[in-house]
């Protein structure tokens, strides 16, 4: 049994932003940083929410992330925008280029955005979900570090490379995914090593390549990707769609300048944005009944879309205006705080 | 034991255009079929090879695709182009359309290409080489068949749904990948059912929604996809980037359309081209050495990349001009010209 406590959410941001700004974050930052992690702890995505605050405060207090650092937009072409954070954590990069993002988008009818040279510790569906609000769909992905094995392989190589979209539903909360291509998360592999708990079978190996169920080894070995050989796939695609093709790293290159520490990875991120609009030849509300019918063909047969649970989270706690955060976590935060 | 002859490039090529146009296809929707048909045999992919031209022959016989149809072009917006293959099969409309998806990805940084009103029958692979060959990275995507079941539900819904990728590496064959996203693809659990073998557990459910390992009832049933909710969510997205988003069917729409005759698939198609220069800010030798110390790292540890065997068929039958087939695939082409 763990204790809770209740904090309005106006409480829930001003928590966020006083635990940044007092570790060296300036008003802008704190507050691109507290949209996400309040819009995380809104639908109860713990593991994103306020809990992050530690890995932020980590990154600036190392001295290698820029609490202050300006994000460069540069339109570096008709169809994208890339975004230099500067050093800076990503989202207040992401949430400046977010607009010319999406005006490019809907001229052109697809549009990329590369952020570039940022620290990253955020889920990716508030920023698909960003791209659904505006009428578009949305795929973001990134790299990580060097803990997933590629399909055959013996060791780490590529990160739990998250892959997310969007699809904007008129009227209705949007379609959205997002997940990890790495069967675990590294945090829950962690959680099993704690609980003395052996692992699933196929989603570790230990330092020589052989499959283990013992969290304690697959820690000093490699995760594996979900899907096999499928996965491993993707997983590369995603290396080389938010690393090479960007001017970023790849999740090896990020694991070496880490150098151990407990930061938020450094690397880069790519979001694209489809515009239904001039992609269907300006049939967007015939299309919208079309995905309505998938839809409705998904929850009839009883399995459930993705995100469901989150987004009754989120309407749930907007409309009681607050939202439960364990105790422990809330003491801990105050700590943070110098 | 199967006994197999060997056919020089040119009469694989020979072949599958007399058959096509004995059958009813003009010159040029015979020669873009006999294209892709042609890289996939030269690949020893036996099952996207010459044995599709069966299922472009029932195609035009049914009376419902057209071996005459010209595939309209149109410049949608900046960094779109819709080809309306107006009822042929994709693949001279694709061809039609690929050199200006390939000049708006260089111009605009990003492009993308819809295919709509399209009988389907082709391996993706070689149309995002294309993009490849013209130093882009290209993703492609399709709906098929309602014969897979989305996680947690007990009914076909979703297609087998192809995803493939491909990335281009400078004097090398390209990084590549084309799977589906069922566990299983359709011809395989029908082989099972022949052999009369159980099937492996989580490839399929019985009509009632049960995990099956009898191939008789999965194909009663419904098909699972890889990876569980994940590959689930990734048949979906591409349900909607390939059907609402273009103004096309989802994979139920498709099969209700073809009533169940053997013709290929109708539906739409979406590629996705990716140009490296504008994305990276024009730094494409050093990124592609990045991506090149990526997939040495692949291969260092003893896993495979993608392609690595169907790439070295292809070198191997190019050097030697000629390639095996099944003799009895060869004699039943033969009875295919009318």
């Amino acid at each position: 049994m763990s204790e809770n406590i209740t904090l309005s959410l106006e409480e829930v941001r001003q928590l966020s932003e006083s635990v940044l700004t007092s570790n060296g974050f300036n008003q802008a930052h704190a507050r691109a940083i507290t949209d996400i992690i309040y819009t995380n702890q809104l639908g109860d995505c713990h593991s994103h929410g306020l809990y992050r605050l530690f890995m932020c405060v980590e990154s600036i207090r190392s001295g290698r992330a820029s609490g202050t650092a300006e994000p460069t937009i540069i339109d570096a072409g008709p169809a994208v925008v890339r975004a230099n954070a500067n050093d800076g954590i990503s989202l207040l990069a992401m949430q400046a280029a977010m607009p010319l993002l999406i005006e490019k988008a809907k001229r052109n009818g697809i549009a990329a955005l590369a952020i570039n040279r940022c620290f990253h510790f955020s889920a990716l569906w508030p920023e698909v979900e960003k791209l659904s609000e505006a009428g578009l769909a949305g795929m973001a992905m990134l790299p990580s570090h060097a803990w997933v094995a590629p399909a055959g392989g013996t060791r780490g190589l590529l990160g739990t490379n998250p892959f997310a979209f969007s699809w904007p539903r008129q009227g209705k909360a949007p379609f959205t995914f997002d997940f990890a291509t790495s069967q675990f998360a590294r945090g829950e592999i962690e959680l099993y090593r704690r609980a003395g708990k052996p692992l699933p079978e196929g989603v570790a190996i230990d330092h020589e390549g052989k499959p283990t169920t013992d969290a304690e080894a697959a820690m000093h070995g490699a995760m594996l990707t979900f899907g096999g050989h499928k996965g491993s796939a993707l997983s590369l695609m995603i290396e080389l769609m938010a690393g090479p093709l960007i001017d970023d790293l790849t999740s090896k290159e990020s694991m070496e300048f880490a150098e151990g520490k407990p930061e938020a990875p450094y690397h880069g991120e790519i979001i694209l944005a489809f515009d239904p609009n001039l992609l269907s030849g300006g049939r967007v509300a015939e299309n919208n009944e079309r995905a309505e019918r998938l839809f409705a063909d998904v929850i009839d047969q009883g399995a459930r879309l993705p995100s469901q649970r989150r987004q009754a989270a989120q309407a749930f706690n907007l409309e009681r205006n607050a939202l439960e955060i364990p105790k422990a976590l809330y003491d801990d935060l105050l700590k943070l705080k110098v």
